[in-house]
C-alpha cells in the first residue's frame, strides 16, 4: 500500500532470517523478537513485511554448547515499552511508590527548564507552580535497541490539564524519551510546546 | 560493563543469527544489517553484544526461487539517519533547493507553535520573525524502524543561535523526529525548549 | 543396480535437503514429503537415492513469523493416488453414491470415442451398448505435481471383462489420467485399446 | 486463482526448502531443481507456489566431505522432457538415424495392437499397412521422477494425417509414455483413439 | 591463558558447528559430542574453545530420510575412556572375570619384553616372575577418533608395587595404549621404564 | 567391514556435520577440518564414515559479524604431525639448528631414566654412553586435540641402531608423545623397550 504511495523501487528480495536460541522463552517473547528481526531487516532491504519470514530454532542446553559448556538461557528482557507505560500510568495517578519499582539507579529527568531532578517527588515540587494538573494522550509508542547499552523508548502525543489559574489547556504536543537498562528506567527526557502555548 | 553497572542478570545466552539474502549488497549494507539483527536480539535477550553472532548468505538468483521463479535483490535502502543528516546540513547552509533533493511527496513539519507546513520558504517566512539564526550541536541520531511503512530517525541535541535582539543563545535542548519512506523524508516534528527560554 | 544396468557415470553428487514446516503434519505426510523431495532432486542430479538425505524442521506457530504474524499450519493435501483409487474402486463396485464423493466442481470425463461428460451416470449409460462388465487390473499409479494448479494421477495396467455378446475380453491394456486438486477430482482421461481388440 | 476456483482452504504455511549441493551445476539446472522441489512441497502441503522458497547452497569438493573424503560433483542430468521431444521431431521427419541416438539399450515400444518392437524400422514397417502419415499436435508434457529407476515423461495431444486411402483424419486423442534412465529412453508406451476412429 | 603463555596470534575466528542427528541420544553423549567436534575445529581453526559454538539439531525418524525411507537411531557407543578404566580396575583387583567382560574378540596384548599375550591369564603368569605386586596412578586420560575402525585411548601415569625381593618402587612412568571397537577394547600395548629402573 | 568384523550393531544413524567459518582458509584446512569432525562424531555415535557428511560454509567478513563487528579469520594452525615429524627428521639427521626451530618456549623432554631436559644438546650428551646411533622406523602418526591448550601428537614404531660396543638392534617398540602449542613444540615424552632389550 504506501510501497505504492511513496512509489517504491518494486522489490523481489525475500529475506530469511534463522534465530538460533536456547529454549525457555515465552511466545510472547518469540513474537517479540520475531517483530523486531523483521523490521531490523527491512531498515535496509525495501522488501514488505509479508516477504520477510523468521524462523525460530529453540535448543535445549544439552544440545548447545559454548566453550565446551552447555548453556542456560537467560530470562527474556520485559519489554521496555510496558515498562514505561506503567510509569507514566502510576506517575497519573500520582503513586509515586509504584512509579519509582520501575525506576533504576542513577535515574535522571530532564524537563524543560527544569534542572537534571533524580526523584519523583523532585518533580511534583517543581511542577507544582506550573500546573495544577496533567494528562497524556499517547499517539505512539516507539521501542528499539541501539549500540548502547539501554534500550531507547519514545512516547508521544498530546498534553491536556489545567493551569494554575484554572483554565484549561490540551491538544500540546509533547515527546518523552526513555532508557531503559536491565529491566529498569534510567533515564527520562521530556520535551513539549507548554511553554509556546503558556507564553 | 553496563551490565555490571546496572546489575544485569549474567547471561548465558549466546543468539545465533543467520540472514539469506540475494547478492548484490554492499559491505556497508550488510554492516548495517548485522547491526540491526544484533539490536533486534539484545531487545529481547539479555546478551551482551559480543555473545550475538550473524552470519550473512548470500545466494545468486538462480539459487533463491520463489513462486518457481529466480527472484533478483532490490537495492538497499540509503540509511536514513544519513538522509536526515544531509538534509539538516543543507538547512543550516540555508541551501534550500539542496535540501528539498531530500524530501518526499507529501512532506510535512510540525514546529513548537507553528501550523502544520510543507514547504521549506514557509518554515524560513515563519522563523523570521522568531530568531535571526540557529544552529545544532549533535548529540545523538537515532534511527530504526518500527512496524510502520516509514523508518524513523530521532535527532537530539542542543541550540545554538542569535534571537531577533541579537543576544545569543546556546544550549537549549531539542529534538527532530523524522520519518523516511523510499528513501525521502516524508515528515519533520520538532520539540525544543526556545519558548521555555525565550519566556 | 539400473545405475550399473543403464551405465550411468557414477556419481559423488550427495545432496542434501532441508524442508521448514510449520509443525503439525502427520509422519505420514511428512513421508510423502521426504519422497517427492528425494525424487525431485533425482530428476536432475545422477545420485542414488541412498545419496540423498531429506531433513525436515518444524517449528511452533511462534516460531515461525511471516510480515511480522505468526503462522499457522494448513493440513495437508490428502494423497492423490489415494483419492484416485478410492474413486475407481467406488466405480468398479458400481457405487455411484460413493465415487461422487470423491468429484470436484466441474469434474469431466474424456473417454475414447465418447464425448465430454461430467455426470457418472452418463458414463454408465454410454458404456451401456458397448460391454457388459470391465474390470482392471492395475500394474502402477503415477502421481505427482507440475506447476498446473491440480496434482496429476496417472493409473496404467489391463482392462478384463465380457462384451455385449458374452464373450470375454482381457489383458486390454489402458491408462487413465486423473487431475485432483484441492483433494477432489476434477478431470478424468481414458485411452486404451479396446476398439483395437474390439475391431 | 485456482486456490479460489476450487475452494482450497485458506493456507498459513510457508515452506522452505534448502538444497545443498556441490557446485557446477548450471543455473538452468538450478531453476528444474527448484521448480521440482517447490512442485513436491504441493503434492502434500496446500501452498500456492508464491508461498514456497527454494534456496540452493553450493560448495565446492573441499567444503563438500562424505567418509573423510571430498567430493566431486556429477554432471546434471539432461532434461528428460527434452530428450523425448528430440525423439519425437526426428521419427516425425523419419530421421531414424536421429532419432537412435535417443535410445538406451534395452529399448522397447508398446503401440495399441501391435507386438513389442524394438527397433524404429519395425515400427516403420508395422505402421505401413495402417496410416500413409501422421503428425501430432501437443497439448502437454509431463516429467517427473518417482521411486522406479528411470524418469517417467508423458506426451499428450493429438494425431492428424492421412488413411491409406487418402483420406485425412485429425484430431485423434493419443497419449505417450517414455521412460528415460541415464540420458536415454528406455520404454516408450502409446495409447490413442485411431482404432476408435477408424472403426 | 595459555594463548598469551604460547604467545598465540589472537584471533578473531569464531566457528560455529551444527550437528543434524537422529533423536534419541542422552545429555552425555551430546555434551561428548559438543566436545569432541569444539576439539575437532581446534586442531585447525586457532580459536580458544569459549569462541566455538556447538549446536545439535535432533529429529525424529519421520523427519530424517535417506534413499526415501525413514531411519532410526543407532545407540551411542559408549565413552572409550570408561570402557578401558573398567578394565584397568578390573585388572587391578586381579578380577579376571570381570576384566574379560571389556574385551573384544581377537584381543591381544603387548608388554615389553613379552611375546604377543590374547589372554589375561597368559600376563599373569608371564609377570608372576618380575614382580609381586603393581599399582597404577593416572596422570591422564586421553581418548579420541582416528581415521582407523577404533577409537584409540591412551592413560598415562606411574607404577607404584613391590618386587619379587619385597623391595618396593615407585613413580615409574607408564604408557598404556588401548583400541576400542564396538564398546570393546581388541588392542592393549603398554610401555613402561620398569626395565630401565630394575635394571 | 570392520563393522562387521567386530560385530557392531547395525546404525542407520547419517549424522551430517555443517560448519560455519570466515573465508580464508585452505582446501588441505578444509580437508584436516572435515576429516576431523568426521571422527570426532564417529567417537560416539556408531556410524561408519561414509554415512557422515560434512558441509563448510565459508564467508567473507561482512558476512560474520559478532558484538556488531566484522571478523577477519586466524591463519590456520599448522598441522601438528607434520611438525613433529619435520622435528624428528632434523634429529634424526643431528641438525639440532633445524630440530630447535620447531620448538617452543618452556619446551621439556622426558626420557626413560633420565631427568627432564630442555635442550637437544643435552639429550645428544646423555644419550652418547648409552648407544652409538639410532634410526626411527614409523608405524603410525596420531594427532588430536583435546580439552587442554595443546595439540598431542604420538609417533610409535620401532628403533634400530648400534650399541656402544658395536652390534646392532633393531625392532625395539617406542612410543613418543608431543604437546604442540601454537604451531611449537612445548613437550616430548619418551618410552621404549631399550632398557628391556638391552638387560
Amino acid at each position: 500500500m504506501y510501497y505504492k504511495k511513496y512509489n517504491l523501487p518494486g522489490s523481489d528480495a525475500m529475506p530469511i532470517v534463522e534465530l538460533h536460541l536456547l529454549k525457555g522463552y515465552e511466545d510472547a517473547d518469540k513474537t517479540r523478537l520475531g517483530e523486531a528481526l523483521t523490521d531490523a531487516v527491512r531498515l535496509v532491504v525495501p522488501a514488505t513485511p509479508e516477504a520477510i519470514t523468521v524462523m525460530i530454532h529453540e535448543r535445549s542446553p544439552a544440545q548447545y554448547m559454548r566453550g565446551r559448556i552447555p548453556r542456560n538461557p537467560a530470562p527474556a528482557l520485559p519489554d521496555p515499552a510496558l515498562i514505561v507505560r506503567g510509569y507514566l500510568d502510576a506517575m497519573e495517578a500520582r503513586d509515586l511508590d509504584a512509579a519509582r519499582t520501575f525506576l533504576g539507579r542513577g535515574f535522571v529527568m530532564h524537563f524543560p527548564g527544569a534542572p537534571a531532578m533524580h526523584d519523583l517527588q523532585q518533580l511534583i515540587d517543581w511542577s507544582a507552580p506550573r500546573y495544577r494538573e496533567v494528562r497524556k494522550t499517547y499517539e505512539a509508542a516507539e521501542a528499539f535497541q541501539g549500540a548502547a547499552e539501554a534500550a531507547t523508548v519514545y512516547m508521544r502525543g498530546t498534553l491536556s490539564g489545567v493551569w494554575l489559574d484554572g483554565t484549561a489547556f490540551h491538544a500540546i504536543r509533547f515527546i518523552d524519551r526513555f532508557e531503559v537498562a536491565g529491566g529498569k528506567i534510567i533515564k527520562q527526557e521530556v520535551w513539549n510546546d507548554m511553554a509556546e502555548v503558556r507564553a
